[in-house]
């Protein structure tokens, strides 16, 4: 019997992540998510994702904390307020006042971390659910963006040198949210149970969406192209 | 007048990377100093890298905690120990016990969190101080990983994607540890006041090496061979 392979998968708990969960472990992986935790908004976020990793058989799951990282961020912003005459016309900080769930270099950051950990536990694939049609506007969201991240990772790991490359499953990189809805129900996943919302409340233990943010529409929209009742909680 | 460029400089507080920081701030660069908490021996080499930020003229020092990073690895290590069958023969990782201290995809992470601030800074380089000689054995400290990151960079930034390329610049990385010390010594740096020992104590408020692990050999040879007396306060 041939051994499975190890994957980490990008986990937020979100629809688009949940379905790649779900797709990974219906490809017989052996899954290991992987949550970051930046910003409050995101506990509501992060329990689901702990609910999905139980629901799909991750043989574990991990939080990593960037907290730290909104120091970076706060710190890089009060300095070019400080010199404002300094600040580049043209960058997003520029743009005004950064929200503190903005995490810079943010694809880049979680890979990182999933390329350290897969490289501990030999996993030979990271999962992630970028998808370029949502979020067109992030560069590290672009197809180019990860086939860069996997000719770093090549070069970055003694697996990777020895010709055992890390591989970068972006399964719903070109995918509607309507074929993700669908494929994800093919696998198992239960929508009911994922928090896509930006503004996500508790009500009667479980998480309720708001209805009216970006998200919220997107994914309801989803539900409709799909042809499929939206069974998501709202408030 | 020309604005300075920005310079996100990775800084540990050791000889290599206060060298670079030194050149840096010689080429005119605005420098912005990034060092990483991970494992109990840093706190001594974090207080150098403090004093050689001030030193060096940086607008800012940043320090990064990586204490999260050291429970992915033990989560990682503890759940293949816990399946021994499926540990890889070839990793790492199946070499025997872990050090506290390492980080696995270590440069990888460590670029990733100044890309990050890179962006939020408009910052167009990242100073690092990897040297190809002492640790041929990492592949991240090869130049075909530091040109794979400039390559990923250029797809993973808004910056990056209008043109406006971020360069890694490692002016170490072919040299002899003779040859950096004669540039830093030319580019103003204090030897005594930078830790490299692997095993750094206190004492009368002053950081000591030990004078024997690979590390102070390795420096200590350095300052032999660029006819330099060894400053290196020893226990």
């Amino acid at each position: 019997m041939t051994e499975p392979v190890r994957a980490v998968v990008l986990l937020s708990g979100g629809l688009d992540s949940t379905t790649v969960l779900a797709l990974a472990a219906a490809e017989g992986r052996e899954t290991y998510a992987l949550s970051f935790r930046y910003g409050q908004r995101h506990e509501v976020e992060l329990a689901s994702a702990a609910r999905q990793a139980t629901r799909f058989g991750a043989r574990a799951h991990e939080v990593v904390d960037l907290a730290h990282l909104g120091r970076l961020v706060a710190a890089g912003t009060s300095l070019l307020r400080a010199s404002s005459e300094a600040v580049p016309k043209d960058s997003e900080a520029a743009a005004g006042e950064i929200p503190s769930t903005y995490v810079p270099a943010r694809n880049t950051l979680f890979l990182a971390y999933a390329l350290g950990w897969a490289e501990v536990l030999g996993a030979g694939e990271i999962w992630v659910g970028v998808n370029a049609v949502d979020y067109s506007g992030y560069p590290d969201c672009r197809p180019q963006f990860l086939a860069a991240f996997e000719r770093l990772a090549a070069e970055a790991t003694r697996a990777g040198v020895e010709g055992k490359p890390l591989h970068v499953r972006a399964p719903l990189i070109s995918w509607s949210k309507s074929q993700i809805i669908q494929a994800g129900r093919a696998a198992g996943v239960d929508y009911a149970d994922t928090v896509s919302c930006y503004d996500p409340r508790v009500e009667d233990d479980l998480p309720r969406a708001c209805g009216r943010c970006d998200s919220c529409r997107l994914r309801r929209d989803g539900f409709t192209a799909a042809g499929v009742p939206d069974p998501t909680r709202y408030v």
